[in-house]
């Protein structure tokens, strides 16, 4: 966990941060101590289900599983900074879920203050699993950080039970996981263990969907949902996962499932379920991902809907579903090194999974629109889940505690051991392994250049991804080192003793087009960060502006908002006073002014917008 | 009522199918004939009512205003067609209303089908004075038609009891209308008999509104609804009539509301209401109006939302929206004759009245989008409200009569007399009074060249609306008569016995360009008619299309859809198979096909798109 030290001057801002405030204030939220939010109460319940509250229940059905994830993200945090203090709040938790935890293993504290709902009887719904998978994903964690494994214990147990309840024989539930999350858990518990049943286990999850009768047909809370939306698409139980050709339903739902059926396919080396993953993800991002590697298009349902169909007022891209993304392409990723995989990630990870998150550390949000006209989002009704500000918490708060675990497992993205060394991403960080140190230098986009140094001689090679906003890679220095290029990478090879190569990544502003079906405007991006233009910088009316692409797009290294460079762009803004006129609106010469999309909403609260007409 | 006969190429065809099919399809859907759709049950009611029926009450709690509408639209029929078979038919119904009514004069089907429910307890939902506008408006044209005044005089007594019942006594309800229509109906009852007591309570129900506290804030159904949506503007009931400076609210509610105040205004003298409207309509029509004059931006609640907000997929544009703007903005012109008011009508009129309608006169648009892609507006939720193609009836089925109303009441609009004679619309007719008789000969837009013969001498002067798609005014014969042109219209005066003038209206297609928070791309109209591009004349992603608008566009006059003008435009289809690219699209040349707007969706199902992107 720790072989990977993150030295980034962008990154390492957010890993303290990620110490220093997101984690202290996610525990103080968990503690309902944070006032005029909606209270969390997840750790009161656990209390309760312990018998050391009599206090009443709270919160959503699978409020157990902001715990599983605050621990996760909480250990991540201790890897990066130690902090006993910490540890003991942890400890403490985790003394409550051993009280909690009922003699065959169960462990839900939902179901444990309701006796009176049978347990596992509302797999569609009921989130058992999905919160089972978050708290082993937490046991997991804070044992690999503190070799302490009375979670873990605590967590395998309740694991037996569930491969006891379900499965193909005859008393067995033989249901698919209502919300997937736990096979991811399961293999990595897997991968920790190698024990062969947790493998079997989520084969068994992932292979029984699609089978018809399906079990969730029988639940009273499937036949009673309306259907139109909630049908078994939303929890991709339609199809065999053979089948399932585009990511369907539920958006985070069916990222996660994708991520777990990577996992699988990675272990058990099934070939075939690569290539249907494979097949699954391509079709996804090539019709259903929003330019900022953003999932799910339809707040009713937090669903996908159909190919092409991405608003960007409307567009739910719920932080959750590009996290789930990453998980599910970094799987992939450790299958088959493909550039694609990675171009995803950092995508996702630049755009989205920041935009989640405020400068602060203590605002989040859930949704991320691509465009924003706080007056028209604030009163419509197919509106009525755009936040034009972000909040500092949620009834269901899932994605706080998400970016808070991506953010503490950032070194996980940034080199991939496959045969060879693979860079993915360009996050300034020393990489340790079998007495043999990687370091990279770089600061992108502050700086182009980047320097590579490695320890020792190394047979195997490293291959450093270029991305694709790179226009040219400039070696200008290589030491103890040989090199080639390709399209998708820079090849090291024969690295010798103190190799070093320094290199210029030139890249420059670039113009996005979209299929027509999602715009006919233009968006701009600047290294990984998709840009966006927000009132404050510009007008009052952003769809009044026209960008001119025949002139040059200048960047300027900006000091507010931490620093960042902006984009300058000449252009146009159309005076069209009539609501209809037969006059050709006049064009006026402008400055345009774009600000990395990540960033919006940080200042006064105003219009946005990913995409802008052009001329 | 029969001093307008219209004569008119395209008109006369729309109302003979008025009287062939609307007329007798609505009498059959409204007695439950029309197999496959959802029944009316509408006369039954009245059966039940009278006693004549042990059926139960079915239908909307407004399901007798179906029949009134009926009943109009039939009496406008028998005036353009003797047919005693229909009028036995309205006779009956009216016998059935005759024994229907209480003995204090009270007639609702749903209150007197439904005995536990108290009369009057539920203005601002409840419907039953919307109820009974529409049954006098019917009373009063079948009076008009017929002079049989049966009907007339159950709903005056009907209206003496409300008289009774609402004002601004201790024991009276002191309430407006939860949906306005009652005032159009009472201004027209007050303009036939004169007697003041009808214009006193169209007063009352005007002034009314914005009364602290208000009467709807003390009934149940107003506290029980949802207040986002369903608040006191929903029924615009949240300020004075003096204080409405904008449609607001429910969009059919708030224009027939301004319809009946517009008519108090005429028949009152009120001038500063008159202002009031003037400017309400003025900020209505520049920034809450589709270009196709629909209103409504929202599917929810059918309301407006916030200036500008006019999306084209999810419009909500009801028909009967459209129609309460052209009788709001008749009796403005009434007042004042403006120019800008007989525009609106006319874009309502021939575009998305018209739309409304299929043209074999059996199928209804209630919604008329701008923009329809079947796939997504058939999946989301948000779009739920969209239909792609019209259908046989309605449960709410407010629009198809109200359609018939508007077809066979188009005399009215043709030629309005203040001091002098304003030709509104250029429809071919004869207009006979005072043993006086006009004749206008035209057919727009087959034809650009218009005939007006006046058959004796007056001293009053006509004028001829030139509408703004007309480019030039060519006088090209006068006999025994003088003219002038300013702006607005051409003026004719010191008409002589056999005054005759022929004249060419140049007009050409025209591009137009939106308010940019509408769209940036363009629409096209020809003549009074708006245009969009549908799947089946061009491709199947509307999208991909780019108009040249630099190239002339071509008019071809087209022999299928009963014959229309098509415009053939040359311009481009964007080729980008990728979803986000850093290439520029290819455009390859192509010719764009665009059809009048109405008469969008009476082929095969596709897309549809008023507006088009333009290079």
């Amino acid at each position: 966990m720790n072989n990977v030290i993150i030295n980034d001057r962008f990154w390492s801002g957010k890993q303290k941060l990620l110490v220093s405030t997101l984690i202290p204030y996610q525990y103080s939220a968990l503690n309902d101590e944070i006032v005029g939010v909606e209270p969390s109460h997840a750790i009161e319940n656990f209390k309760i289900a312990a018998g050391l509250s009599k206090d009443k229940f709270y919160g959503c059905i699978f409020q157990d599983s902001d715990v599983g994830k605050w621990i996760e993200a909480a250990s991540y945090a201790l890897s990066i900074k130690k902090d006993k203090k910490l540890e003991s709040k942890i400890d403490k938790i985790v003394s409550y879920m051993q009280l909690a935890q009922q003699e065959d293993g169960y462990l839900n504290t939902y179901y444990i203050c309701h006796p009176e709902i049978k347990r596992f009887s509302n797999i569609v719904h009921g989130h058992e699993l999905y919160c089972a998978g978050h708290l082993l994903q937490g046991a997991i964690a804070y044992y690999k950080v503190s070799k302490k494994d009375k979670m873990l214990n605590i967590l395998k147990k309740y694991i037996d039970l569930i491969i006891k309840t379900f499965g193909n024989n005859d008393n067995q539930i033989k249901a698919s996981p209502g919300h997937p999350e736990i096979e991811i858990a399961l293999m990595e518990l897997y991968e920790l263990s190698k024990e062969k049943k947790y493998l079997d286990l989520t084969n068994f999850f992932i292979s029984v969907r699609g089978e018809k009768p399906n079990w969730f047909e029988s639940e009273e809370a499937f036949i009673n949902a309306e259907k139109r939306y909630f049908d078994l698409s939303y929890n991709q139980a339609h199809k065999s996962i053979y089948e399932q050709e585009i990511a369907d339903g539920h958006a985070v739902r069916a990222l996660y499932l994708s991520a777990g059926a990577a996992a699988l396919a990675k272990e058990s080396n099934n070939t075939k379920l690569y290539e249907v993953l494979k097949n699954n993800f391509n079709n996804t991002i090539n019709k259903r991902m929003y330019i900022t590697s953003a999932f799910g298009s339809q707040g009713y349902a937090e669903r996908f809907t159909v190919d092409y169909d991405l608003p960007s007022d409307r567009a739910y891209a719920e932080t959750c579903a590009s996290i789930a993304m990453i998980f599910f392409a970094q799987k992939m990723f450790e299958i088959q090194p493909l550039h694609i995989y990675s171009e995803v990630i950092e995508k996702a990870l630049y755009n989205t999974v920041l935009a989640g998150l405020s400068l602060d550390g203590t605002k989040f949000f859930y949704v991320n629109p691509l465009k924003v006209i706080p007056i028209v989002s604030k009163y419509r009704q197919d509106m009525s889940f755009i936040q034009v500000r972000r909040q500092a918490w949620f009834g269901c708060a899932c994605c706080p505690p998400n970016i808070a675990r991506i953010l503490g497992s950032l070194n996980k993205y940034i080199y991939v051991v496959k045969d060879d060394i693979y860079i993915n991403l360009l996050i300034a960080s020393t990489y340790n392994f079998n007495n043999n140190q990687i370091k990279l230098k770089c600061s992108i986009p502050n700086s182009k250049s980047i320097s590579l140094t490695i320890l020792k001689a190394m047979r195997e090679k490293i291959y450093l991804r270029i991305p694709k906003w790179v226009d040219k890679v400039i070696v200008k220095k290589d030491e103890h080192i040989s090199y080639y290029q390709d399209k998708d990478y820079l090849c090291l090879y024969d690295i010798k003793d103190k190799a070093n190569i320094v290199l210029c990544f030139s890249f420059t502003p670039k113009i996005i087009y979209s299929n027509s079906r999602v715009s006919n405007e233009v968006a701009l991006s600047y290294g990984p960060f998709i840009y966006a233009l927000e009132e404050v910088d510009n007008v009052s009316d952003l769809s009044s502006l026209m960008i001119d692409i025949r002139k040059k797009i200048k960047i300027k290294k900006e000091k507010e908002l931490n620093g960042y460079v902006s984009l300058i762009a000449e252009g146009f803004i159309k005076t069209n006073n009539e609501l209809y006129s037969y006059h050709k609106p006049q064009l006026t010469k402008t400055i345009l002014k774009f600000i990395p999309y990540h960033l919006w909403a940080n200042r006064d609260e105003g219009e946005m917008s990913v995409f802008v007409n052009y001329k």
